[in-house]
């Protein structure tokens, strides 16, 4: 099939057109209105065979891990998802896996009520980039450079089970030893775990929630060690860090001990939960506004002065085993 | 070197911030702010090295090439491209392919006046996706869907360059061949003509001038015959295509028959020039328009009814031997 059919047949196909698209996928550009009030936001993830996702990975799977990840910047910076560009390499025509990768792209879309406005398909090894575009009012941008030494610092969700759940899917994390459960409860956890790796949730709302009342905001996708220090750099402050406060699933305590757990939660990535700074006088409405979301926070330590990220575990120093994740699994 | 200093160190520097980037390179989302007035055109292009580009091109000329190919399509609809996010996938950290990359991006950005505002890099084949954003008014877009029988039908430039440009590169076509002239003309035309496969230029100036006045448009990345045909399919309607009014360049009439020179005119692609189809009534606007803008313009036949693409040569029908280029040097 041509270049121009792959687009046509899979990716022009909209169930709700928004009504700030003028013109969608099948011109040279896509034109779509902004809203005279608000900042446009825009971002750009590749995901790439081998190196993003297991080779293996499901069609479905990748459609939503590359929505996902870029969905999860929008919602970094506060902004409310509007339209998504898609570039993306296949070696050769499949069918069946165009079907389902679009299939699940266009239910996301339809989901987030954002729509797909362009594309690119080209042949080469297997690869997407999507850039997401949304909306943000330009007095309320949540970015990595307003943290303040003394504000407080949470993490949305739960951390560490992407990690553990790509562990699960490389053999190096086996539920069946969890003797003391049945065969169904280490499906379970197996199966939650492997989940949160394959299908992350973009805090989309969470984002948007948040934007008014917090200082600085960064999406974690490489790992809490490393992405925390981009908030830090970029708002030139230190940050604490108490270790035990690090929220860790049911599902993750029960497979591993609890340091690794911790280790998993600090160094692990594509959680991509939001990890935020709020001025301690914003804590009521934190509360409001996250509930109001349905969703879980906790206060996982600190900013402070200085430009150092410091590690305690019930008060006393703590050593991770693990480092950032770079997105390789070869490492 | 990690993902994050490659993107720091070679593609945060902007030597002219546009004062409608409020957020650049370096969050997690780019923010920016499109003028109330205007609307937002949004396209997405890949170049993937031995499909798009040969293997050994300079990473100067893949900078030029991925950048052009999209701010083409920005022209084609009549958009003042203002920014561009960079999805780069490397087989390993080049810092020699970078520093020529990022430096020849940069200078085009400055030329253009545009700021790179994200980019993700990741390690895969090396592949380029580009996202260029620009401005249009929504009263003025220069749609493929607006083509009338009786419209005269414009290319600007010349056409079939690239095409034998790639020929040289690929040994099939041989300026030494050319035994009346010296060997410096010889390199002069091969020069010419393998410049114009790598470096395009992308019709901006054109494409706005021209937008008030046209009534379709598209950019010729994938040859004539292909390309009009997605004007015909948009606009439900015909296209006669007289051969011998082609605007084929002297350094392609040097090299080779006229028969040839129509094909490659007609098939190969990458020439990324407009074609458009204009109401008579608007012929002396054109001329003053594209004048001023100082671009070669050539009436190149006629939309009519129908459904038919209809070449004639000197009034006889015409069968060209080639066939619409698709991105595929195996091909």
């Amino acid at each position: 099939m041509k270049e121009f059919s792959i687009i046509e047949k899979y990716f022009t196909s909209q169930s709700q057109p928004r009504q700030d698209v003028i013109i969608g996928v099948g011109d040279d550009c896509a034109i779509t209105k902004v809203p005279a009030n608000q900042a446009l936001a825009t971002t750009t993830d590749t995901l790439v065979s081998g190196v993003h996702f297991l080779p293996d990975t499901a069609p479905s799977d990748i459609a939503h891990k590359a929505l996902a990840v870029n969905l999860s910047d929008l919602a970094a910076v506060g902004a409310v998802p509007a339209w998504i560009s898609l570039a993306i390499s296949l070696e050769r025509t499949d069918e069946d896996w165009l079907d389902e990768f679009s299939d699940t792209l266009a239910r996301l879309c339809e989901y987030y009520s954002i729509n797909l406005i362009g594309g690119d398909t080209t042949r080469g090894p297997l690869s997407i980039t999507i850039t997401a575009q949304g909306f943000v009012p330009p007095e309320s941008i949540a970015t990595r450079s307003g943290a303040k030494p003394g504000d407080l610092l949470y993490v949305t969700g739960t951390l560490g089970d992407a990690g553990a759940g790509l562990d699960i899917l490389l053999g190096k994390l086996d539920c069946s030893t969890l003797t003391t459960l049945n065969s169904q409860q280490q499906d379970t956890i197996a199966s939650y775990l492997t989940e949160r790796h394959y299908k992350p949730t973009p805090r989309v709302l969470a984002g948007t929630a948040l934007r008014r009342m917090i200082s600085s905001c960064i999406d974690l996708s490489d790992g809490l060690l490393g992405d925390i220090q981009h908030i830090m750099r970029a708002s030139k402050c230190g940050a604490h860090i108490n270790v035990e406060s690090l929220p860790i699933s049911p599902a993750l305590a029960a497979l591993v001990p609890a340091e690794q757990a911790f280790d998993y939660a600090l160094s692990a990535g594509d959680d991509y939960e939001l990890c935020f700074s709020l001025p301690q006088k914003n804590t009521s409405e934190l509360e409001l506004a996250l509930n109001a979301a349905n969703v879980n926070f906790t206060c996982i330590g600190q900013i402070v002065g200085g430009n150092m990220l410091i590690l305690t575990h019930n008060g006393h120093p703590y050593q991770p085993a693990g480092h950032s994740f770079e997105h390789q699994f070869d490492s």
